[in-house]
């Protein structure tokens, strides 16, 4: 079976919305990224950091869905790391309630032995210093996707340049991307950040859908309108492992099927959205999946004959 | 040939954006919408006010793309509407300068007595009031469309619900769709607005494409990525001309030619926004549009195998 190695936080979150707010749940970008990707019936291993504190019931949940946590380093004595946020009305923005880095700040990832040919790396949004440390213990992946945001480009601009030019895809949102090349046109943002080293640009904007780039060729890939948006957290995390996912599935890196894998992170995404944390993850099933990849279908189809 | 009836503004634009800045050029949302349907091959025509301050140049113009302007009354003595505004660097945002209502204020709307009988009546974004006139005007047509804006929410709440009760469709943004239903969502905002009266309920996202809500149905329809936006000034109404224009020359009210009627507008506000003013739409021929609803299709396609 295709490997896939996603590196990123596992930890706790505590969030609030209109709706409701929770306990410290299950989080962490690698959470999202890994139970997304099994789902795609993958090999998927999660490379993470995390305390003592951390409750066996979410590893074992983890390891239910068949994800290897190997990679996952649980330091005696320490704390994992902690993110809390209030969801605005709008659910398109939110504040920031607490950040406890924790264990995050010795975080030196370290990639299981025979993870290390894996096909496909996904480097979650982390310290770019951590990614670059993942890059270089991979003995020759196939294809490398990173996401990252804003914090980096203003505090570790160097090394996240540095990681920008060994991957194969880069996940950014429109903002980012905008600030990254410090051209407002997403077409002539994707063109400069290609020229950082990606051959793939996705730029995602959230409801609004994503934009694959690569060279001329520009993809779009539509959100689902949904009736309720309960919980964004990890929307845009499940939207990458499940993009990942699809590509160490298939191994086939070509511009069409980056096309496929980015319909099959929209449709992880949507179903994150619907109820608090990791919860929609893992309930679905397969015809749930495939269910919803008809709706995407069927909500773009037109038929205009040209002439 | 099939009959659309446009009523709406003829008008001087000022237009200022981070590329430069107009004098008095010809604009008003049914200069835009005449336009944009004019590319359809339907007999259009539009119902305005002007004062005699308008150029006849500008007269000739529309004349020249075989635009009806019987119905665009000339008051002698005074002077036509005229908008300024100023873009901002993100082109989604923008400063009224000036609104100079002037003649404005008597628009009182009189259909030709031959295009009484129109298939589809567009009204452009105008005063509720003046939109109920030129609907009692027709003697039954197929299909009434209908633009409006939060002005009208806020002033005139009352005709406005009047007009949406007699339309079959309706075109408002995603933020005057969640003022106009109270609800965020614009999947619940589309019903709640459905059951105010028009079968079709359309959101515009500007640069994130246009969705087409009917029943339990959805469309989504995306903007075309573009270099460089240039004037978004009329954007809106190419849109919806070119959408009415091919819904006339149709006469197909279906959900599925429907879905077409709007890529065919998505195509023309993508020319709009090129130039300042309705300098494209003046330009571009048949083949410029094939190529770019091509372009659409394209945009969007995806393989994906459901099983």
């Amino acid at each position: 079976m295709s490997q896939l190695v996603a590196v990123g936080t596992v930890a706790f979150d505590a969030i609030e919305t209109p709706f409701g707010k929770t306990d410290k749940i299950l989080g962490g970008a690698a959470t999202y990224i890994g139970l997304a990707a099994s789902h795609l019936s993958v090999d998927v291993a999660l490379v993470a950091i995390i305390g003592d504190d951390f409750p066996q019931t979410f590893l074992d949940l983890l390891k239910s869905r068949r994800i290897n946590i190997d990679g996952v380093a649980i330091i005696p004595g320490e704390k994992s790391f902690f993110w809390s946020g209030r969801y605005h009305h709008d659910m398109n923005s939110r504040d920031t309630l607490a950040t406890e880095l924790n264990v995050l700040t010795q975080f030196d990832p370290k990639v299981p032995k025979i993870y290390k040919d894996a096909d496909v790396l996904l480097l979650g949004n982390l310290n770019p210093e951590a990614q670059l440390a993942a890059i270089a213990q991979m003995t020759g992946p196939k294809f490398i996707v990173m996401d990252t945001m804003n914090y980096w480009m203003d505090n570790s601009y160097d090394a996240l340049t540095k990681v920008i030019a060994k991957v194969d895809a880069i996940t950014i949102n429109d903002e980012e991307a905008r600030q990254l090349s410090g051209d407002y046109s997403l077409v002539k943002a994707a063109s400069k950040i290609q020229s950082m080293g990606p051959k793939f640009v996705i730029i995602k904007k959230g409801e609004h859908g994503a934009l694959l780039f690569h060279k001329d060729q520009v993809f779009f890939a539509p959100a689902l309108p949904l009736e309720e948006v309960f919980d964004p957290t990890g929307a845009g995390d499940s939207f990458a492992g499940g993009f990942a996912g699809y590509l160490a599935k298939t191994e086939d890196f070509s511009f069409e099927n980056l096309k496929s894998a980015i319909i099959y992170g929209t449709a992880l995404a949507s179903f994150c959205v619907e109820a608090f944390g990791t919860k929609r993850l893992t309930e679905i099933n397969h015809s749930d999946i495939q269910s919803r990849l008809s709706m995407l279908k069927s909500l773009i189809q037109f038929d205009i004959e040209l002439h």
